[in-house]
């Protein structure tokens, strides 16, 4: 399967977060995972980390990343780098929806509360 | 530098393709580099493979994925998996801009011709 049809791809979600994996260990990756999300405003990932490098593209809407005891605010047209094992929280502050593309360098992504308790996710990564 | 301004990033180009770095080994990646790119309506990547898994992200236009002699045709909101080392050729096939994101699992990007001849880009990755 070479080509995926975004709009034909299982739907998740967590309270004030919609999600769709584009691609990941489903499709036979290893070193990538992309998931698609959208955070209600006022909603927020929990406080969290990954064993692997994070990027995340923000298409629409505004917030904040909340890393190292410090906040980093974030318009539309911007991009995040979050390393190996950081802790970090995004946070819709607007007023229209948080729309992001996350992408990690392994598949299946491993979540991790920052004290190292594994967060289960109601999605395939 | 966590958060990065898209709008402020170096540009770069080959015929037919421009060229934005999102995020890579300038950021302290390793494992990931993010490609934005605009394929005009004709233009082509070469055919060509890299060492690592790569996931395209196709936000607008249409084309062709050539891949191990088939012609995978596909419009915007798709999604592209092309595993490590098999040699591929991205084609705008429509009469718009073809925009995409181009994800690597790895940073720098190797870019070899389907021969293992090395692709020089006039880009950081």
């Amino acid at each position: 399967m070479y080509v995926i049809q975004n709009s034909e791809l299982p739907r998740a979600a967590l309270p004030g977060i919609e999600h769709v994996t584009l691609a990941g260990s489903e499709n036979g990756l290893k070193n990538l995972s992309i998931w698609e999300q959208s955070i209600a405003p006022g909603g927020a990932t929990p406080p969290h980390r990954h064993d692997c490098e994070e990027v995340v593209l923000i298409r629409t809407g505004s917030g904040e990343l909340h890393v190292e005891g410090k906040v980093h605010r974030f318009g539309a047209n911007t991009t995040l780098v979050v390393p190996r094992n950081v802790p970090h929280q995004i946070i819709n502050s607007g007023n229209c929806p948080l729309e992001l593309v996350g992408v990690f360098a392994v598949s299946p992504v491993p979540v991790f509360f920052p004290d190292g308790q594994p967060i289960e996710l109601p999605w395939a990564s």
